[in-house]
C-alpha cells in the first residue's frame, strides 16, 4: 500500500485520477489539493466521486506526505512544484507538458516560457519507455494529442518507412478543461467542428520529438474540437517513403503494427477493416488502432481511438504508477470501453 | 422606411434581431450599441452576419437617432435605459423583465430589484394583445419559457376549465445567454439534463400573471437545460376542474385551440396526435401546439415547441415591431423552420 | 463460480450484462445467444469488448448450460423461453415486461398480447425485495422508467402522505435499444425533445403497481427522448394530501429518504440542494436522488437519475444475480459514474 | 412565374428544395412525387413545411407538368428518369452522381454500376460554370464533399502551385440521407467520429476530376462522420510544390482567393485569422472560406464550410435553377446562416 498525493485534483484529469484510484488495492490517497475548493468534499467538484471522503485541502505540495505525487497543474506552474516533491524524496508523475522534453530551447520556444527548473525526467508512454519508466524518480505524461499520434505511427517510422505523417485530430471538448471559455460553451461546440492552433499547436514539437528520434520524418499537425465529451480519434495520413509505395498491402501494415505492440496490455489492433471508436475506448485506458488502408499516391491511413482524459491523461499516468511502483499493470484499469 | 437601433447588440438576442431585420424591406439599422466590442464589426460576435456593415458603438441609448430601439439588455438594466429613449419621442420594446409585471411588488419579489423607473407598458404577446400593442409606445416583449407555456395553456384557462396547470420545460441551451458559464460549458451540458430553479423560477410569476387573469389557476412551473442549442419544448400537464373529467375528447380539446388561435399567423395546431418538434421551428417565428390527450385522471397534455430566441424572443419582439408600425406582420419572418 | 448464459447477447443490454460479467470474479459465460450473429465473435456487435473471447451461438435456450441465465429477450418473446430454462433447475432474470405484474389482466392490457406462460416472478427491485430476491428462482428485472421513478416517490408513498405522482421522464435514446429506426436517427433526435406515449407509455401501469401496493395514489407519467445516449432523469412532481401542504421542509423530506433508503449499496441521497446529474451515474448502477423543494401549492419536486441501461437495466440483473447467488452485492459494479 | 416539380421529394434534399422554394417569387411547384408517401401532405415527412398545401404523388416523372424538374433520386436511378423528362423539353438538375462525369468509364468504375443513358450534362458549380449553366438542359448537381473540397483548394490549383491535395472532411449526419441505418443512429453517431470509406469514397473521382482540368494534382480523400446535423467542415492540407514553399505568405494567398471568387454572391473569403464556422452557414447557401496557414514544410491549411444539404446539395441547386432561367441569383436564398 503507497500513499498518493495529488496536487490540483479539481479539474478533470484529478477527476480521472480519482476515479480509478477509488478501487486500487494498493493506494490510499493522503491528500489532494486545490486552492479554490480547500475544505470541500471532492464531490463538489466531482459529482461522480459521491461515496469519497476526500476533502481538498490548501497545502504546499512539498508537505504532502505520500510516496508518489500526481501534479495536475498547468504547464508553468508543474516546473516550481515537482522540484520541491522530489527533494523529499517522493515521486513524481507531471500531467503538464514542463518536463516532456529532451531539449529545454524547444519546450521554451513552443509553450512561449523560461523553464527556471529544467530535470531529467522519463516520458511516460510506457509502449515505448517502459523498462526506463520503472527506474524513475519523475515521469512527465504525454500530451493527449501525442497518445494518439504516436501510437497511431510509431510502427511505421521505426521501420524507416515514412516521409511525412500528417495527423488530423479530432478531439472531445474535455481537452479544453473545466474551466468554462467562450470556445466551450455548449452553444459554441454542438453542431460544430471547431479547427484551432492548425498549424502551430504544441504538441507538434511533441509530437516531433519522439517520431524524429527513429528516423528523420516531417510531422503535420492539425487539431479540431469536435461535439464529443471524451476522445481523440486520431486520423494518421502516412506518406511512405517513393520507393515503398507499390508494394504495400493491408496484411503486411497489420503485421507491422501487431509486432510492434506484441503483448501491450492497453493497445489493440483492429484488422479486417474494423474502424477504431471512440466508444470502444470511452472512460477506459485502451488505445484502439486500425484501418491500414492505402491509396494509389502512397498514403497510408492509420486511425487511432483514445478516451483523451485516460489513456490521454490521467489512466496513462496510473499505469505510469503501477510500473513504477511494480504493481500489476492493469490495476484499478481494467474497466472496458463504454458503447454505447 | 424606418430608422432602428439596438441596445445590447452583442448577445444573442442581438444576433437574431439582425439576422431577421437583414432582411426586412421597411427598416433600416441605425445604431448597434456594445460597449464591449465598440468598433468591431458586427461578424466578429456573430459569424453569420458576415454580409453586414454594421459596426458595434458605445453610445448612449438617449443618443440613438431611430424611430424604434429594441433594448435586448439585462433585467435591471433596462429601467435605467428604457425611459431616457422613450423621452425622445422613440418607441421601445425592451426584452429584459423589467416591464412584464402590472403589479411593480410582483417584479421586485421575484427578481430582488427595486424598481426605479416603473412605466405602462404592453406586454407583448400578439395572440393575446395585438390590439393594445399596436398602439403601444412600449412593449415588454414576453420571456421565453411563458411564451411556450402560455401559448400552451391559455385557451383552456380562458374557458375556465382548469384547476391546475403544471409546466415542465426543456429548454436549449442558448437561453442562458452568450457569455460562457460553468453550467452551460459542452462538457456539462452535453449528455445531461439539468433542471435549476426548479420550484422558484422568475418565469413562473409572469406565467401566473398571464394565466391568472381570465381565472384562478394553480401554476407550476420547473425549467431544465437540455442538450439542444435552441428551442423550447413546453410540457403542459393541465388538470382539469373535477367536473369537466369524463367528457373531455381530443376533438373538442382541438376544436378549443383551433377557435382560439384562429388565423393567428405564427400559432399552428396540430392534429391527428402529431407531437411537436422543436427542428420543425427551429430558426423560425412559429409556435406549433399538439398533443392534446387526456388520461384517466382528467390532465390533460398539451405540448409547444418554439425557438426561444425566435418566437421566445427575437422573432417575436420583431412580430411587436411590424405591428407597432402597421408593416405586414410577418415581413421578414417568412422562413420557415429548419428539419432537420 | 457459476455458470451464466445470456439470450439475445446482442442489443445495448446484452453488451453491458458482458461488460459487467467481465469482471466478475465469481462468474463464467458459458453461452451468449443470439440468432443474427451466430458464429461471430462478440466484438463485431459490442466494440467494447474486445478483450472477450466469446462468440455468438445460435442454440435453443433450454439447451444452455448454466445456473443462471439472462433472458435479454423481448417482450412476448421472454414468455416462451423462460419456463423450458426453469425446468432445467436454472435460474433466471428476465429483462422482459413478461413476468413483471402481479396480475397477468393488467400485462396483457398494457402489452395487447396473451400471456401464455404466467409463472411467479420477484419483481427484481431490491430497494424493495431483496429478500424475496435472494430466495427466487424467476426475477422479473424492472423497467428502465419505473426503477427511476418508483425510487423518486415511494418513500412519500409508504408514509402515505401523497395524493398523485406525476412522472415527467427524460430519457436517453439507447433506451429505445440498437436497432435503427426512423425515430432514432442522429437527425432526429439531436437537438430535439421528442414525447412519445404522452398518457399511455406501458411503464405506466408497472409504476403503478408499485406505488398502490402501500397506498391509493394517482399516477400520472409522460416520457419524453432526450439527445442523451444514456440516462434517466426523473422528475418526480409528487402533490401532497391537502393536510399535509404546510407544514412541510425540505429537511424532513431529506430525512425520509434517508431513512427509507438508510444504507442501501447502490442509492445517494444528495442534500444541500444537491441536484442529481446524469453524468455522476453514467456507466455506473448508482442511482441519485436529490431536490427536495416544495412549491406553494404543496407540490414537491423529487429528481432522481440513473443509466438506463444499468441500474435500469443489466446493472440491476447482475445485482439481483448477486443477491441470489450469495455473492458481494456490488461484486463487478463497483465502478463509478463516469463525469464528464 | 416557372412550373417546377420534383421527384423524390421526401428525402432531406426534398424538403430542402421546398423550404427554398416556398418563398420564391418565380416559382410554382405543380408536383412532387414519392411512391411510398403518396397521398401523404408534405408535413408528414417535412414536419417544418407545414404551411404547404402540397401532396405527394406517385406518378411517373415523365408525367410533371413543369418547365425543370429536380431529381432527388439515387444514383442509378436517375440515368432511367432524366431523359424521358428532357424529352418532354423540360429541364432537369439532377441531385444523383449520375451526370457528374466527363467519362463515363470513371462513373461507372467508381458507383460500379453500367450507365444505360449517358448524356450531356453541365457539372453545376457555378464559381465555375456559371455560363454553361445558364444556357444548359441538364445540370448536374456537384456532390456535397466535391463542393466544400474544390472550392478550398481549386484557385491554388489553377495557378498551378499545387502538387498534393489531402482533403480530411468532417460531415453531418444528413448526408446518410433521411433512411434509417444501423450506422447513423443516435447512439452511434453521438459522442462518436466515425470515418468511412477512408481512401475509396466515390467523391473522390468527382474531386479529381475538377481539379485535374487546371493541372495534374494528387488527390487524397478520407471523410468521416462527426456529431452535428447539418454541415461539413473541410480541412484542405494542400502542399505546394517544392519551389514555392518557401515564399509563401498568408496575405498573398488571401489574395488569390479574393481575386478568384471575386463577387461570387455565397463565397465569402475570411481574412485575419478568422475560421470558418459551420454554424455560419447553417441553413444557408453560403460557403466560407478561411484559415490562409502555412507550415514549415510547405503546407498550406485551407478550410472551407458549407451546409451540406443546402449549398452541398438544394440551395446549389436552386442557384442552378436561378441561372438557367435568368432569375436573380439569389432569389429564395438570402437567408443567413443560424449562429447559435
Amino acid at each position: 500500500m503507497i500513499k498518493v498525493g495529488i496536487v490540483g485534483a479539481s479539474g478533470y484529469t484529478g477527476g480521472e485520477l480519482l476515479r480509478f484510484l477509488h478501487n486500487h488495492s494498493n493506494v490510499e490517497i493522503s491528500s489532494i489539493t486545490s486552492r479554490q475548493y480547500a475544505e470541500n468534499p471532492v464531490y463538489k467538484v466531482h459529482p461522480h466521486l459521491r461515496d469519497s471522503d476526500l476533502i481538498f485541502q490548501d497545502i504546499k505540495p512539498s508537505e504532502i506526505d505520500a510516496d508518489l505525487v500526481f501534479t495536475a497543474t498547468p504547464h508553468g506552474a508543474s516546473m516550481n512544484i515537482v522540484p520541491e516533491i522530489l527533494k523529499n524524496g517522493t515521486k513524481v508523475i507531471d500531467l503538464s507538458g514542463d518536463y516532456r522534453y529532451d531539449d529545454i530551447k524547444t519546450y521554451e520556444k513552443w509553450y512561449n516560457l523560461k523553464h527556471t527548473n529544467p530535470l531529467d525526467a522519463v516520458y511516460g508512454l510506457p509502449e515505448l519507455y517502459r523498462k526506463e519508466i520503472k527506474k524513475a524518480s519523475l515521469v512527465a505524461n504525454p500530451g493527449c494529442f501525442p497518445t494518439g499520434a504516436i501510437l497511431a505511427s510509431i510502427p511505421l517510422v521505426q521501420k524507416k518507412m515514412v516521409e511525412t505523417v500528417l495527423i488530423d485530430s479530432k478531439t472531445g471538448i474535455s481537452g479544453a478543461g473545466i474551466n468554462p471559455k467562450p470556445i466551450t460553451t455548449f452553444t459554441n461546440c454542438s453542431d460544430n467542428v471547431i479547427p484551432y492552433n492548425i498549424t502551430n499547436h504544441r504538441h507538434m514539437s511533441e509530437i516531433e520529438q519522439e517520431l524524429n528520434k527513429p528516423d528523420k520524418v516531417k510531422v503535420c499537425f492539425t487539431p479540431q474540437l469536435v461535439p464529443v465529451i471524451r476522445g481523440i480519434l486520431t486520423t494518421a495520413h502516412i506518406f511512405l517513403k517513393e520507393d515503398l509505395k507499390d508494394d504495400m498491402s493491408t496484411e503486411y501494415l497489420e503485421e507491422i503494427y501487431e509486432e510492434f505492440f506484441g503483448d501491450e496490455p492497453f493497445v489493440r489492433i483492429l484488422k479486417d477493416g474494423e474502424i477504431p471508436r471512440l466508444s470502444a475506448v470511452r472512460g477506459s485506458n485502451f488505445a484502439h488502432i486500425g484501418c491500414f488502408q492505402i491509396d494509389k499516391h502512397g498514403r497510408v491511413v492509420i486511425i487511432s481511438t483514445i478516451d483523451n482524459l485516460v489513456k490521454g491523461a490521467s489512466g496513462q499516468a496510473i499505469h505510469n504508477m503501477n510500473l513504477m511502483f511494480g504493481f500489476k499493470e492493469n490495476e484499478s484499469l481494467e474497466s472496458l470501453g463504454m458503447h454505447p
